[in-house]
């Protein structure tokens, strides 16, 4: 393979858009290769030869992982680690370059139909799980494409609509995860999503493909479009666009010669795109070939079962109904133990190599006859009467049962990839089906999947339910073995559960309207929403329970020389299984000058213990990740102060706390003729002398202030008056001549002048 | 007085600053006179001559009407009419031109310090009695200022602070009672507000006081700047600001000439701002001596006892506590009965002629002796011990009493122009005043006092509340008045009394940080949120009752040939004594296009109906105030469909609803490339085309389909794509060549050729 720099612009214009819908450009007589790149996340979608290329024919059968949705509730960066190597494995056998994956956008609604390909409604989580999926998938030679980037939080009108978003929440939310899987994990490649972010299509977008995604974080690999996403593509060029897919049949690669014809674009700027271009295919080259196949099959699939036992969440247990004795009489309800939502539709679709039910394993580890009703159709062809009839045997077999297995939760044509929900609502005839059962029988067993939150009103009506989510092709064996105790539960919420849908944070301006979407509640998403507003939930952001328990002891935190914090605290399984406890730590500012969430989740782990077995566990806060975004300076900025430290089971189980002093960022500003008088006053060079003039201004004016009603405070509206316009104090105080404002240049050029 | 144009430029520009505070400059040699301009809105504050100018200074003794906050919750347009009539007479005989009121802002927070000054949470009761008001000051030759233009809702970093607001929630929230006033009453000048909206000063923003403001709307008068809200006073000039206050001792006037000298600015700008001041001038000539003084203080102190006694709002009345007896043994506790608060701190403050307090006026209506004890201190001077002390002589007065009438309130100091409070709650020693109270005598009449609303967290806990807000300085008698039942409360929130701050809708933006605000709520303000996200408040805007009861017949709505519509409806008082209703039209679109409030009020009136009387009231709602504003064709755009019409005694007492057929306005949008091939579908000219051509490919992928999981609409994806994208789904479908942008720009253009 050649240097690209013995290519000529034709060559270079042509690297930067597909030939068809999976592959790269190849120049043959440059000895370039054409790579593929295909859909993950959870799963290898590698179109077979002369199907449809749309994203959604037929594929090479791969293993299906779970989705993000459960793959992240195991908070287990090890275990995604192992996932990702598997999926690295699967792509190189195929003879792919790419992986498109992770997803690491917010969850920010419920309702964003594409949820389920995402890791969580915090940053961090998604930051850290997205990182070690980039490290598992690139260590076996293949390449990551870190997507959809970025505010990319709705399918309704994604091609167009704006996300309009203000600086801190953009910063702090929804590119942190970003931020945090570039930096730690340099993915090969990251995609630029569909939106616009204020205003400005991502595929476009100078400041944040380049500025942010370049020049702050350091990202060196290569941009490649989200399929379609290119609008402008001589102004995607130059924003940092490398690669537009799929193929535009030459049409933009000869705009992109014109352009470079005739001086709109420098040429420098299609050499360096097609340059990354080539190191990509450096990349896939050295790569390729490290992974033999064939695939085990069996290995994979045995994988993708103790994944999803890992990302099943118990979310009640009252009375220990579970896990269930072998030999207990049961019955299993609901379609979805024998037809599985496994996996969300849309562009992720794998075609998987094996697909268990959860019917089927429970019935093999159970020591009795399992008896199963369907309870209702999933399907937009089931009648009201079907229903009845179903509910009829179902509520049979319940009554004849010890414990109900209840399988609820959304049918597939619910949620997609291409559009969002309207509501959180499970199917109104599985909820008629639940209180059936629960007239007969009130030991009974929730099992939910899908693929985005559903409320679930009776909470307090049933003692045990598992958030199922989409599990992937083996989760109806993880099902089994967490029912049966097999697998001792130890998944946690990434996402609140709400107790309704108006009460999410961005109820009132999803998805918007006319393309464009305001971000209206700020930085408050998620668990940070239902904390500042103190509101209920039906279960809160990091809640997960497990067959047995787990007591904290006393937690230290200790700033290291690098600013960093390490938090240490003893945790020991009291119960009498072995366990898993997810460790979590939230941080908080009391009294601080920006406006901040009650706690941040700033670090977690997890920890394996034995029954009785006590562990000291530790985790880093970075010092970075205590920063917010100064919208004076543009920049990060630690606040200095007293930290408080809360190590907790969840976001609303503080268990212990410890403080911690951190220096923090000098941020200086110049002052200026909109610098107030307070701010003026405060100034470490000009201030006592403006203090002294404002004191005698205000002595000649004691006459106002006496009629003022007691304790009313007139000097704080002299103090938000802007320095520039101070004259009209002067006035008042009938100071002759007045503050002029050479005075006040004076005045500022005096603050702003280099201290000796 | 000559014409302007026989000026200099030198005196036009002299013209377009004030000569001191409170007065616009002369030009003698040409007959111009100067002309004064003093704070309102509730009173005349002209403030002596030497005194200081800051506007806190004494002034001339002067009627205090009750505060809008006060003024607003009678809802009566006629009243509201006649307090105008009273303060224009106050200010002609003063010799002064313009009164600076009234303040339309919409009360976004209940922490804004400025809220007493204010109306509603509602546009249309702003703009509604905001119109009134200047309609009745006007009539008497003098001229008001509407203030503060606009989106100033808050009192925190006031000077620099941007409003930063989306275009729906500026037009039909926070400009819509401006843009009533102006419209409906023409006032002779605007106020620009200190903030900047959307980054830009109010008073330099040219969209705002020039394309909206006189173009759109049609104002013909002057703008003045809020006291020292000039920031670069020639691009204010330039952008419509035509008087600068108070005085700039000169500088800004040569800054002008500098600038029309240099070119940079064109001189009939400066002769434009000058002709509307030598407008004014002539205005304020042409109505001077039209009222001659002396001021009838007793008549005016009378009106202002009647119009407080309009304003005190009866919340509940449970087991009607209220009206007392006049023989009736009861004990008034609370400070705020001999000291009574009836105004608020800042610009606003009157030296009124009179003050009455409502223990003497009790008194002076009771048919026997009245106890009083003080119960807690008011100043912040005042100890806990102190408190202590005063606590248990209350209680013992309490425990003697029939009927216990507890004034509870905000002590002064908690409200004021200039900042914002921190909560919305009582002082703690009153809360814990009012336990000790409840627990030796349950009839307890609670009395509050304040500007801003505040959370009543015993409201379960007593019998009867009146939110007595700050009623001016008859106050005390309106209380009295109210509490004999010499007159049956009418009055009605303007204003949502949430339960907690917590709940309330800006919460989380609210003053914001670093100079600038989010109105992250957008449209759902006040009551539009509590209803959007069905949360309970303690007491619903809308909401008050009476002595008496009000039944409603059944609604009726009919559609003029201009497109307003008539409401009628019957209402029939059915208790045992006269009172006052005021009926409420709300109105909604059911499957409308756009996002809209569950509510939205439109018209209002009120009926006095003797005992056992019944009549018909209408209202009409205009066509007008059922646009919303179209961000795609930035207009105001009334949509077509079937609108219910709710006629109600409270935001949420809907008592009878009819619904109108309403004729939309045709918004017709060009195609272009960024419209979704959804979008060309619909298309009346090319969507069959298109339509036909989508369906022959969709044919090609019948296999991708089938794979899709049963009810997921693929389709749904296709259509959301830009058809300047369409090149993607042709080359998926193998179409031979692809679709080329030049069919695509064929497409367009064929579409948005004039149709014969």
């Amino acid at each position: 393979m050649t240097d690209m720099t013995e290519l000529t612009l034709e060559e270079n214009a042509s690297l930067t858009s597909g030939a068809s819908f999976w592959y790269t450009k190849p120049i043959e007589r440059a000895g370039i290769p054409s790579l593929t790149l295909t859909d993950g996340p959870h799963g290898l979608r590698k179109q077979r030869e002369g199907g449809d290329h749309l994203g959604i024919g037929d594929s090479v059968p791969a293993t299906c992982f779970p989705p993000a949705v459960a793959l992240g509730s195991s908070w287990d960066v090890e275990l995604v680690a192992r996932v990702g190597e598997a999926l690295g494995v699967e792509t190189s056998i195929e003879g792919v370059a790419v992986l498109l994956g992770p997803g690491v956008n917010i969850k920010r609604s419920p309702l964003c139909g594409r949820n389920f390909e995402y890791l969580s409604e915090d940053p961090i989580v998604s930051g850290v799980l997205g990182a070690a999926y980039v490290k598992g998938v690139q260590s076996q030679g293949v390449g990551t494409s870190l997507k959809h980037f970025a505010a990319n939080n709705q399918e309704d009108d994604r091609m167009r609509s704006s996300s309009d978003v203000d600086p801190r929440p953009l910063r702090e939310i929804y590119l942190r995860g970003f931020q945090r899987v570039v930096e730690d994990a340099q993915p090969w490649t990251v995609m630029c999503s569909y939106n616009r972010i204020n205003g400005v299509y991502a595929s476009e977008d100078p400041w944040l493909l380049t500025q942010v995604l370049r020049d702050e974080w350091g990202f060196d690999g290569l941009v490649v479009s989200d399929w379609g996403a290119v609008n402008e593509r001589v102004a995607g060029l130059a924003a940092g666009m490398d690669l537009e897919m799929p193929s535009s049949n030459g049409v933009t690669d000869a705009q992109i010669v014109a352009a470079v014809q005739n001086g709109s674009l420098d040429e420098s700027v299609v050499d360096v795109a097609a340059g990354r271009v080539l190191d990509l295919v450096r990349k896939a080259q050295a790569g390729a070939g490290a992974v033999r196949g064939p695939l085990d099959v069996d290995a994979h699939h045995a994988l993708a079962r103790e994944a999803a036992g890992r990302g099943i969440v118990l979310l009640k247990n009252e009375g220990a109904v579970l896990p269930l004795a072998k030999d207990a009489r049961i019955a299993v309800i609901g379609e979805f133990a024998e037809a599985p939502r496994y996996q969300g539709a849309g562009s992720s679709m794998i075609n998987p190599t094996r697909l268990d039910n959860a019917l089927d394993e429970i019935r093999a580890l159970a020591a009795r006859d399992v008896a199963y009703a369907k309870g209702f159709g999933i399907h937009s062809s089931t009648t009201d009467a079907d229903n009845a009839g179903l509910r009829t045997e179902a509520v049979d077999a319940a009554a004849a049962a010890e414990v109900v297995v209840l399988f609820l939760g959304l049918p597939a044509r619910l949620e997609s990839e291409g559009y969002d929900r309207e509501d959180i609502d499970l199917p109104a005839e599985q909820l008629a089906l639940l209180d059936a059962v629960l007239e007969v029988n009130p030991n009974v067993v929730v099992v939910v999947s899908n693929g985005g939150v559903v409320a679930l009103p009776f909470a307090a009506r049933v003692p045990a339910i598992l958030e199922g989510w989409l599990l992937g092709q083996a989760g109806g064996g993880a099902i089994a073995d967490v029912l049966y105790g097999d697998v001792n539960p130890s998944a946690k919420l990434t996402e609140t559960i709400p107790l309704r849908l108006e009460d999410t944070p961005a109820y009132l301006d999803f998805p918007g309207e006319f393309s464009h979407t305001r971000y209206g509640e700020g930085l408050f998403v998620g668990y940070r929403w239902y904390d500042a507003r103190r509101m209920d939930v039906a279960f809160p952001f990091g809640h997960g329970i497990s067959y047995t328990t787990f007591a904290y002891g006393d937690a230290s935190a200790v700033r290291g020389a690098d600013g960093d914090i390490e938090v240490t605290v003893e945790v020991a399984n009291t119960g009498d299984r072995a366990g898993r406890e997810i460790v979590q730590v939230y941080t908080s500012v009391p009294g601080g000058r920006v406006q901040r969430p009650v706690r941040e989740l700033k670090a977690f782990t997890s920890v394996e213990l034995a029954a009785g077995e006590t562990r000291q566990v530790s985790m880093t806060v970075r010092r970075d990740d205590l920063a917010y975004w100064d919208i004076r300076s543009d920049s990060w900025v630690v606040e200095g102060g007293t930290y408080v430290i809360d190590v907790a089971a969840s976001s609303r189980d503080i268990r212990t706390s410890a403080s911690v002093d951190v220096e923090g960022d000098a941020v200086t500003l110049p002052l200026s003729k909109t610098s107030s008088i307070g701010e003026v006053m405060a100034h470490p060079v000009v201030g006592p002398m403006v203090q002294a003039a404002i004191a005698q201004m205000m002595g000649s004016m004691d006459g106002a202030a006496a009629i003022m009603p007691e304790g009313v405070d007139a000097s704080k509206m002299m103090e938000s008056f802007p320095i520039g316009r101070a004259g009209m104090f002067a006035a008042a105080s009938g100071s002759p001549g007045g503050v002029s404002p050479e005075m006040i240049d004076g005045l500022i050029a005096m603050a702003n002048a280099p201290q000796g």
